[in-house]
């Protein structure tokens, strides 16, 4: 047992958090990082950062010129780069795009790799993802995916209507999961080239989170062609693919969201080291320094938990139940860091004069995405139920 | 003991059920409700909707046409008007002019009524507090209150700087506090007509919520003049007013946020009804059942300790105690409230396809207005230990 | 709306709290109030003292010398007698006895009345409630019923495993529910005079509670006969009046141990005045500041939800919705009351050297007795769905 | 960064299971486990036990016997063993004598050891440890002690009384904390063999909690003296080995009590499995199985909060934040975990018809035991505020 950082890997942290000190936090009032996420002409600026800092795409495989770092490695980096919420987008690791990547990886044909991965690992492009649908289709439960592909000649035609698909504004391309049989399971992924017509961008849905890319769209599907070549990975096998994308997805928004919440707690902290009432530092409140106390606790929880979830995952299990519990924890616990960190901060915390705000309303959607807490407490609760729960 | 409603109170309550229903809703996608809250031609036009529904401003004193509603009225009347955050806006109960209208019909001069009160009470016109000022200045301990206002001649020069300042943009008339002698409690309310260059308005805050007409700005008050008449009930007596001001005033914002729970909690039981997962309406699922049956509490409690001290204040008592824990029960049980009605709505609830995200970004700011839950919590604990804790 | 109290309510709770701190508090470490509850011989003595106080079944029919107290007037009664566990045994309004008087006025025949309720009412006798069943049987859903009453002759025979049967040891008379028929809702209520041998005593059980006379007992039924005389209501009625009991039964166990949770409030108060650490008395740390003013305000909302609910009881209502989310939130507040008071005094909290000890153990109980709370949220939860909520 | 245990441990935690399941558990209803703990013949018969399995006081030094485990050992070790509460007794690592061992380990003479550790060490005898007193003395602020000790001649001379001291009844010796100076940390160490008319055992304390040999006492030091041999360690560095006692102290609470969270979880759960309601096992119903997914996360992150402290304790730091921390985390998640199993145990759950209800009995007095959860948010708050939390 050793919780220790090897010497490398304490040194590529260090670089994170000096590169997002140094050169992402200036950009955090930049007008474009706008309500539907930063445009890409800040992601391209703040990518040449990361490019010059060595950064860039870090986690990434060698064939693309990333270092593949492990689960565990990304954790430390993750939660280094989350500390501001544009730091991600600057190395490249943001969702949905960190988990595209990972799926192609592990999926994809050699000519999909090189049509649609490398430009993405490299951060030439950008992606989405396209799953939920509008009721009554798919959302929490994924088996009530209502857009179907049909066969085609070679190919197939798609047709639905999907909804809160993040990135899809300004997207290179899409995955696309649709019905591919009357089976609950029947279902596969395609890929598909942005922009086309027939993967018609609704309209963008005004969110409470604002730091996504290209926002949250909702897409009608009309007609849209794919061949055979376009299918990702085997037909039918849509599900479990998409199990082999969230398990670590969802452990990576733990990541970054926990430098997050971090960067909230040092906020209140420094404000409240610093802003006098009723005599003495807010601080010196035991109703402020134990809401500074229970952050702390929360961080230190969350961090364990995602550590141990990447380690399960880099022993190559598939970690359902880790992942699960690190999704609840996490995303709980970052929400009450940070709602703490707004509440000591008073009328400060309600406007945009800190980044607390903006935090706010991201971690709020955590606890929505990927799973919200009630499905997974849902799935563990079965498991443990039925005697399969292992951890 | 008593829970009953008069049957004029209770027609009373239908027809602003019925008036918001029918009359405000349908503005809620109006984009003149700007982040900035409503405009003032949105608010005007409302107005006049609840004018020719007779609902008005009914809760002033009858001289300015109003039925001068109890405290216990009040609670009915408010509760139903907040079921639209436009609501209060449309019949002119909202904050800060309510608590305004109650401070001068309590305190201001015959004449200070003619000019000031009449033309708010009859909503002709919007006001606002200058009260909060940014670190180190008064915040949640008014007693930093760092304002100050000279005598000179028969009247008084201000400076100061003033922040979070609601509705300041677009106000008739503001009152200010301000230190008027060096002892912890020697502060002075002063009248002053705007707009005025002296009552500098420096930036609007961007802040989380957005119902408030004219949003929170930030005023740099450089030698503004004020003469004798200008007064606000009489010298050094500032802070005492405020506590006049602030009891029901906070009480007020209960009653109209809990009418804005009211409305997240069946947005978000109407979908859990029709919203199928897993083989069954959402609402089925225990997970889900159980935080309906947890609003219904939290609104039931809410609304119990609201009529509990409504009607303490309309016995004539000061009601400290019970104004503060109506304001800690309310604030956070309203929040919650909000808070499980968006995770019931999901990936939606985070969208603006629902007012639950407008209402969930309004009533976190209500734990932190009007006193933070903690200056609350401790204000009840030394009253307490101290033996003086009566209810 | 009101909440006053009438001059002679207020007299009598008067009279009730001066009883309670000067005739019953002397008794509570007499070594009569056993782990297993006081002994009957110390339920005589403290019922001598309120007969002397003329406080004796006060809540009780006129017809038996009590002034048919309304359910709330038996809220403020109730109350301040549980301000000692002691008060209601001393009184006579303790569980399961102050129910079962409760339901035999409503549905007793005149002779059963003379026989089994009169010396109920009026003290001289003591009874149980026989309807709680070990695992596979009624729990707390009662529909798992597995005793069963047979037709015999002119009455019945009855058979079964009752368990955790409060008060049995002792009791003058049972009342039994059993099967009457194989649909789900066919269940009889019957009487039967004890001690009895076919009410077999089997055991008493060892429980965290300690403050019910008689304690917790198991059953074993076997062939005990009772005559026609003896159905309490009609046959096949049972469920129902199971429901006329318990919708009472529950509310009265919120007043009772509100009672005791001011008690162990109070306890705690006085402590943290007193006992100094770090320098100043407890009570001015924030820590613990904020926990007394937490246990106020649960005080005072569990008061105004059962006010509420007897208030609606008195206007003849079932009040289903009222009296479960009664039972939620005093239990749950009741015990967060008691749980800080226990956390306040630290390591004097976990001995018996205060009575928080004890009131501790019996209001974990109360989150469990009478539906626990996760039956009353299902409950409500359903009719929320359902669209049959109405309060 | 690594989970895994090497294979001897893995082995050494599989024989503590093994022996705690099939010797330990079968003498949980053994009268001889009194309120006040288990007697020490009782003890004998399971140290007895655990010598055979080769496992008696596995975790001491080797010159004692043990194998002298690392902190990170221990943890896996002493979970193990509290499964049942009778393991920390059988496998003689229980508190006080467990903490005891650890301080004369590190702190005692050669001569001390031999006269008092080995014999503790080797579970011949057990011991106390005196240093909490009642009020106005030291408790959660030991710079309140009052025992003070006087120079006598080569020795000293101690007056004063103790309050809640552990395991004094039938200790062999206990040390003794007391003031030997005017100065806030002018403390020392005493060692004195017992019994001793001069530490005059006044009375047994009724407590919460039943799990602890020998219960809880009050002590009367009258004219106590001590030779100059029996100080522990130098004089005037009491508070500096208290601090050296009790951040590993506390940590082993943490362990054993775990493993006693394990066990209401597994009994809760396998009753969840068995026993019906409603139509299905009463662990389908969310309500139900939201709580057992929230139980193996509190165990989880309880568990790698542990890990994460001995890991820091056994680089050699102090590690009072970690320390702090898991005190906080474990002593409320483990809390949590037994309040739920309980509840799911319903009636059950109330009767000691299972073990949960003794366990719910000790660790709600955990959260106070040790620094009681606001005197370690309250040092956690400070070091935050004063920027010296590492961690």
């Amino acid at each position: 047992m050793d919780f220790s950082l090897s010497p490398e890997l304490a040194t590529l942290k260090d670089e994170v958090e000096a590169f997002v000190r140094h050169e992402v936090i200036p950009y955090e009032y930049d007008p474009r990082w706008t309500e539907h996420g930063p445009t890409d002409e800040l992601r391209k600026e703040l990518n040449g950062k990361a490019k010059a800092a060595n950064l860039l795409a870090v986690h990434v495989a060698e064939e693309f010129g990333g270092r593949d770092l492990s689960h565990f490695e990304k954790a430390i980096v993750f939660e280094a780069a989350g500390y501001s919420m544009l730091g991600p987008v600057a190395i490249h690791c943001q969702a949905p795009d960190e988990g595209n990547i990972h799926l192609l990886q592990e999926i994809a044909t050699p000519a999909q790799k090189e049509k649609f991965l490398r430009p993405l690992a490299t951060a030439e492009t950008r992606s989405c993802f396209a799953m939920t649908e509008p009721s009554p289709g798919a959302g929490s439960d994924p088996s009530a995916l209502s857009t179907t592909a049909k066969p085609d000649g070679n190919g197939w035609v798609i047709n639905g209507r999907k909804w809160l698909i993040t990135g899809a504004q300004g997207a290179a391309f899409s995955i696309i999961m649709a019905r591919t049989g009357d089976g609950p399971g029947d279902a596969t992924m395609f890929l598909k080239e942005l922009p086309d017509p027939t993967f018609n961008y609704a309209r963008s849905l005004d969110t409470l989170d604002s730091s996504f890319m290209g926002g949250h769209g909702v897409i009608d599907i009309e007609n849209l062609k794919v061949s055979g070549d376009d299918v990702l990975g085997e037909v039918g096998k849509g599900f479990r693919y998409a199990q082999i994308r969230l398990a670590p997805a969802r452990l990576t928004h733990c990541m970054r969201w926990l430098g997050a919440a971090r960067r909230a707690h040092v906020i209140a902290t420094e404000y409240a080291r610093e802003r006098q009432a009723f005599g003495k530092p807010l601080g010196e409140h035991q109703g402020v320094s134990f809401m500074l106390a229970d952050n702390e606790m929360d961080i230190y929880t969350s961090r364990l938990a995602i550590w141990r979830t990447a380690w399960s995952l880099d022993q190559g299990e598939r970690a359902s139940s880790e992942s699960s519990m690190a999704k609840v924890i996490c995303s709980e616990a970052i929400w009450r860091v940070v709602d703490r960190s707004m509440q000591i901060l008073g009328g400060l915390g309600l406007t945009r004069d800190t980044m607390v705000e903006r935090i706010f309303r991201d971690v709020r959607a955590f606890r929505i995405y990927d799973g919200p807490s009630e499905v997974h407490r849902w799935a563990l609760g079965r498991r443990i139920v039925e005697n399969k729960f292992r951890c």
